[in-house]
């Protein structure tokens, strides 16, 4: 009867009927990432449980509409006749369509308990680092492994455990396609680190005086807020503020807001944690308006939206042409970096190290990092590891692929927040295909633009900017993600692009620290 | 039918699912409050147009929920059998129905309107009030008006148009006994203004030095925030935000938070605007932690929850014995005001001035703007007044009340925000109802606690908070606001406690101000 009512419904009343819904979907969305920015940011301690709460009933409630009987009628009837469609009504009924598809395999309620137990399991995370004790939270992670395998077994048809929640993040990926491809980076990345790691441990690569009171954190805020802006940061909608594991969040198409870290000691950890979050929220902030208050707005996939990021902390933040243009404004606000010159600067910010924790690796190694969690998590859902010897695996691997064994778990297996606060799986890849796309869309935007070092050497960042608005940021979820890396860059997901930026890049700055 | 499944239904079933239903609208409440919040103290312009659509959304589902079928048939099942409730349930299952009694007078729909145009006539009345120009928002108080006469008639028993705003606000209270109370009120204040202003405009209260970037501002939130803590103010469970407006809210039990304005030179305004808001935190922070999750959780009225702020910002922070206290913490931030003594300290913010601003006005001054904004509201409730005309009437009744005249409208009719972020009739009421029970709440506490005075002199504040949480703050709603105030103080609303201690503490002050 419902279907019969949809069948004569006329298209556009079907269509603002299924704008309406959305809408309210995104609204709520909009409540649940409000409070997701306020728990990483000003929340008091005693609203944590609270909060947890809050934020179960918004995901269900959310849900229940994502997976309501009259979208899926309006849906129905609106796919059938997709050729009658705008083509961005038709996007929307393809990408909702998709959404409501993985969303209608589980119950609202399994959401709620994961998103509960991700809060619980968060909290006894930050306990655990704290008191650098595992068994505090390993119980945590057996049921994160339960639940995710759990989440898995609603996808009945996935080759592996795994390739669900890769799906979600990083549509049309899986296992067998991504573990080949890591193991031949990790080939490439291995003796790459080699032949350019400095010994030692990493020393700051921006020292700054870190004033009383608050005052050199204000001065980094200041400065780097203000490098952000020259970006092409929107402040008129957006702000920055601290957290403890920066991120950048979208409320709305004039609300999108990016969180940095500051180390007293060491400029580099707020400059490349602003680049890297302003990255995200250059994409966040480009999307075409009209997309606003569907599933279309928002970045494609975690992939691509990690290769914006990386693609403004390194392969801008980290070019000889950056340091020309930004140094001055450096030392205006920190005079004690007088001494460095623009390249000084250069192999201070692109020294090679051997080191433990993934947030603060530089380029050669970061990607080894990631692979390490890739792989552990694959063997942990398949049954290989259990979730009582994941320490001691975590510190093998470190030990074969990095060179460097933790001393402890905090700066170990509990170092990343992500196996402890959601599922388990599907959290990683995307960083390593994020720095891989991040090179391969680089060089696509130079090959249209020429030379951007020069560019960015005279304080220049529009171009590129405006170029990866046009083909990258604007069409949110319009097209699948690898279809639009096909479009933008002429191939699929390669790694050539991103070894051979690499290679390139740091046979010069080995070559460099070797002869100063 | 469903009538009968619930009469079969078990007691304690039916009540935890009650208590299910409405811990989903509390949920949804607590986001619209953080949006709330979010939108007074970081939200970026740019998110001002999307966080009034969020808003409204959230609020038109907080509303189905509230007026939704089952949640009607389960009030009703229990009410039946209130008898055999436990006494925290039967107060849940009559103030719910209350609620639940008004909400279904309107649409879920008419709420949304409401809260839409409540978002785009605060946007014009920012606009308006910095361009002085009070044609720009004055369609949107036809608007308004109209929006307000409506919600009138959705309670065709009322004697008063205002009288369901009132109700809504302050449970009992109709314009039929406020208006006599506020004749009374004003009668015995203007003799009293006269008795005790001194001449000229109003000179900073405690006059500090606003140092360059911010480091003034830093200063005076540090030792507002200090003594916030000494009065009770739990920082677990709360913190401070700089705001245009300062408002104290609540989010969850753990989460009760309150914001500043700062005059870089004039610490009178942070020191009072903080204790005012501490006050409402105190009463928030002080509920019965098993209230969470139900409407019995906030401040049971408008004017009980004012009388809180009042009596912690005035007959405690406007007191000798606070001064005694505090001077030398104050003096050991601001060394700028050194020169004082308690006895200065407290005259200087105990001055009387006829002023044009209600939230900076003097204890003896404040409740005439109040009564002001009272009586023209229900002028244009009643078509005794036009909107084209009320800004004459405004400058009219402050020329007759106050004896002073505002130059434009920014500093006349366009100061404060209720009119135009709302509905008009129920936002003022609360002012004077609160003062006048902040001095009878403090009588009822000095006769049980000995004189507070000396306590406070000595630091301590624990005494009256202790007594206050007693026999105020844990309660919640769970006992109407004139019952609550008859059952703490002996007596019902009156005015002589508070008329008395205003006589007495300002000829005190004025004799102190005309022989120094």
């Amino acid at each position: 009867m419902g279907g019969a009512y949809h069948a004569r419904m006329p298209l556009d009343r079907a269509m603002e009927r299924l704008r309406e819904r959305v809408r309210e979907i995104d609204d709520l969305q909009a409540a649940a990432s409000l409070m997701y920015w306020d728990q990483n940011t000003y929340l008091p301690r005693g609203g944590g449980v609270a909060r947890g709460r809050h934020l179960a009933t918004l995901e269900r409630l959310s849900h229940e509409r994502l997976v309501d009987p009259e979208v899926r009628r309006l849906l129905e009837g609106l796919s059938a006749r997709a050729d009658e469609l705008a083509p961005l009504e038709r996007d929307l009924v393809r990408v909702l369509g998709r959404d409501v598809e993985r969303a209608t395999r589980y119950p609202s309620s399994f959401m709620a308990t994961v998103t509960e137990h991700a809060a619980a399991s968060y909290d006894a995370w930050a306990r655990a680092r704290e008191a650098d004790d595992y068994e505090l939270v390993a119980p945590y992670l057996e049921r994160t492994l339960e639940l995710s395998r759990q989440y898995a077994g609603y996808f009945p048809e996935a080759a592996h455990l795994a390739d669900p929640l890769i799906d979600a993040a990083d549509e049309g990926m899986t296992v067998a396609e991504l573990r080949p491809l890591f193991a031949r980076l990790r080939d490439a990345l291995v003796p790459l680190v080699a032949a350019t790691a400095m010994a030692g441990p990493a020393a700051p690569a921006l020292p700054v005086e870190a004033d009383g009171e608050a005052g050199g954190e204000a001065r980094q805020l200041q400065l780097t807020l203000r490098l952000a802006q020259v970006l092409g940061y929107d402040l008129e909608r957006g702000r920055q503020d601290l957290a403890p594991h920066p991120f950048a969040i979208r409320m709305a198409h004039g609300d999108v807001r990016v969180t940095t870290r500051v180390d007293p000691g060491d400029l580099a950890e707020a400059l490349f944690s602003t680049l890297h979050e302003v990255g995200h929220a250059l994409y966040e902030q480009g999307l075409e308006p009209r997309l606003e208050g569907t599933p279309l707005a928002s970045g494609v996939s975690a992939g691509v939206h990690e290769s914006q990021s990386r693609l403004w902390e390194n392969l801008v933040g980290r070019s000889r042409g950056f340091w020309r243009f930004a140094l001055p404004l450096v030392q205006a606000s920190f005079p004690e970096l007088a001494h460095l010159d623009p390249e000084r600067a250069y192999r201070a910010v692109n020294q090679v190290r051997r080191t433990l924790i993934r947030t603060e690796a530089d380029e050669v190694t970061y990607n080894l990092h990631v692979i390490v969690r890739f792989d552990l998590e694959l063997a942990l859902l398949e049954g290989r590891l259990s979730v009582v010897d994941l320490p001691e695996a975590w510190c093998e691997r470190y030990r074969r692929d990095l060179g460097v064994v933790p001393r402890g778990h905090a700066d170990g297996v509990l170092q990343d927040v992500h196996w402890f606060s959601g599922l388990l799986g599907g959290a990683f890849q995307g960083y390593a295909i994020g720095n891989v796309l991040s090179a391969q869309f680089f060089a696509a935007a130079s090959a249209a633009l020429g030379d951007l070092e020069t560019q960015f050497a005279a304080g220049s960042f529009e171009g590129l900017h405006a170029w990866l608005r046009e083909h990258v940021y604007l069409h949110g979820r319009r097209r699948p993600p690898m279809a639009l890396v096909k479009q933008v860059t002429g191939q699929s997901l390669t790694l050539e692009p991103y070894l051979d930026y690499l290679r390139e890049k740091y046979a010069d700055v080995a070559a460099a620290a070797v002869s100063p």
